[in-house]
């Protein structure tokens, strides 16, 4: 039995298409370096496949959330630059080092350990220092960075070859916060010795040329999220979700469909019974509000979302496209992830990090052609 | 580095208490069977841990949702008997007698699958048939049932060993639909031959002794979930999330915190960031609305809960308890999944299966004496 028979649902990342989203961006914001943000396996795309194309077409900056995630790209990627957001928590130091990893020292505390740790005769990898401008998340306040700058001695020694900041508002462009967080970090990281500077994630590149600085993190606008909400999305889209129909039902007022009774059906017709449900990360909050498509036909998604299943009103569809066997579209082109995430009453990040792992994944490029993985 | 030492959020799962779970259900309901749902990875807490434990109890009968569980399951479980609930899909017949698996028929186009597969000579397992009774999801309405009926040779070649159906509202012991759908399995029930019935899982078990029948099906109340809500949780508490605090900060008015910069800070005080986010399964629906507990004290979540991070007003606590390292507790004795479930505005079932992948799990249990597996 082939894999799409026993598939049913059914999961296809175009990595190729992830690469030329990643390469518009690169060309967008040279000479400033184009990183990629990989954490949470790639926003749950599946890192092993992406970032050796990423590499591949030229990324050499990778940034991820935690020490594992960073153990896990490094044996993935001999070659790149690994940076790790959270930095060494709990004495991590030492595995920082044997993985080749680059911490981001958040905070006096870690960068106190790292000195240490580089001062030990260690050889160290270097650092990235993380400048909290705003998003009051991570990194050192203003009183803090003085009080390293007033320590030249422990900040060479933590080599650092990166300071970072991040925006809170990016997303929004009307948000006079982006500007304030702007002029906070050229006047904090005045106050460190030159090194290269980095501010915007996805949406800060699309704030202007004056944002970008020497290298940019993208990672929602490489996964085909909207960076710019509210006008049109100049990424391609990566993903395509299908699910496999179980059943067809045919039903009648004043029959009710699926837990709570909470569809009534009004009228003589055909309910899909689709083999996905909130344990594959299709949101409960889709109840009675998203809707799939099949063969080019939007269909209501009608009743609740239970943990395996989902139901679809299909009466408008022809009984030889809606048929037990058949897939409906989820995400898809005409369906972009931020689309269903408006109708989940969430962002297209938690989306795409909710998919869940009965999904059946191909991952798309010329390199593998295709090939089931 | 220890597991633990290197972990940036903790999931503890209690395999005793879930097997505790199982056995006062499994007394309460003798003699009626109690089978055990153990579909999406046991609702995400782990099925080769949980199953291995309810067989040793005295558990022999699991329900899966698809193939894949089932294939996987039987690995774990070379001696139970394993229903999957969504059938054979897409000429699958062959895969299930491979595994020894016993498909739930929901449609007539699965009973004449199964039937031709069975009488083409394989050993084909026994199956169970599903009666819609009011769910409107999977199974067989009363006019499908009546066809089959009338086909005696297609039913006996299928050797159904079991006649279930599912509740649509027994989380609510008020709804008139439990009783309208208990007389419609009583009435469709009786048109077949004489075989074990089932109708209820966690929810409907609770309903009271006309409910059960020969065999129930919890999942939910196993993993600690209140099967009766509204009245005090029968069922243990199975799980302990925690999340190991990165960083804190001093802050003050007019400062906000995190994205959108949707938290204020009204006074001087101090925040914690904790390594969890969405991309943990930890919804951004909890944004400034959750809480987690240190110490006994409970700390409110303020700002937007971001992919890998998530901010905590810990103020209140001493500094000798929150502090770059200590773990808050963010599900737990004293903080329910039920209660995380309505804060994020979902159920328990959802906050279960979105446990994610970055979480260092450990699974407790006299048998391992609480090894990390």
């Amino acid at each position: 039995m082939t894999d799409l028979a026993r598939a049913t649902s059914l999961l296809t990342i175009d990595v190729d298409a992830i690469v030329a989203n990643w390469r518009r961006i690169a060309s967008l914001i040279a000479p400033a370096e184009a990183a990629a943000v990989v954490k949470a396996n790639c926003y749950g795309l599946g890192v092993a496949h992406i970032a050796p194309a990423l590499f591949a077409a030229g990324c050499r900056s990778f940034f991820v959330a935690c020490l594992d995630e960073g153990i896990q790209l490094r044996k993935i990627l001999p070659g790149g630059m690994i940076y790790v957001l959270s930095g060494p928590v709990g004495g991590a130091e030492s595995e920082f080092a044997a993985h080749n990893l680059i911490p981001v020292l958040n905070s006096l505390a870690q960068i106190t350990g790292w000195s240490a740790f580089a001062k030990a005769g260690s050889a160290a990898p270097a650092s990235a220092l993380h400048l909290d401008t705003g998003m009051t998340r991570l990194g050192l306040d203003e009183a803090e960075l003085d009080r390293l700058a007033a320590k030249p001695n422990v900040l060479a020694s933590v080599r650092p070859i990166l300071a970072m900041s991040h925006l809170a508002c990016a997303d929004d462009d009307t948000s006079p916060k982006n500007n304030e967080q702007l002029a906070t970090f050229r006047r904090l990281s005045g106050r460190l010795p030159a090194m290269p500077l980095s501010l915007s994630a996805s949406g800060g590149i699309f704030l202007g040329r004056a944002f970008r600085f020497d290298m940019a993190r993208p990672g929602a606008a490489l996964y085909g999220l909207n960076p710019i909400p509210g006008r049109p999305n100049p990424m391609t889209q990566v993903l395509r979700l299908q699910g496999k129909i179980l059943q067809i039902r045919d039903v009648d007022s004043p029959m009710t469909v699926g837990y709570g009774a909470s569809h009534r059906v009004a009228r003589r017709g055909r309910i899909a019974t689709v083999a996905i449900g909130y344990a594959d990360g299709w949101f409960r909050s889709l109840s009675n509000r998203g809707h799939g498509v099949i063969g080019g036909i939007k269909v209501p998604l009608v009743g609740r979302v239970s943990m395996d299943l989902t139901t679809f009103d299909v009466t408008d569809v022809p009984e030889a496209l809606a048929h037990p066997g058949a897939l409906i579209d989820l995400i898809g082109p005409n369906i972009p992830v931020d689309d269903v995430a408006a109708m989940a009453g969430t962002i297209g990040y938690e989306v795409l990090t909710a998919l869940g792992r009965r999904h059946h994944r191909r991952w798309l490029s010329r390199a593998t052609e295709g090939k089931p993985a």
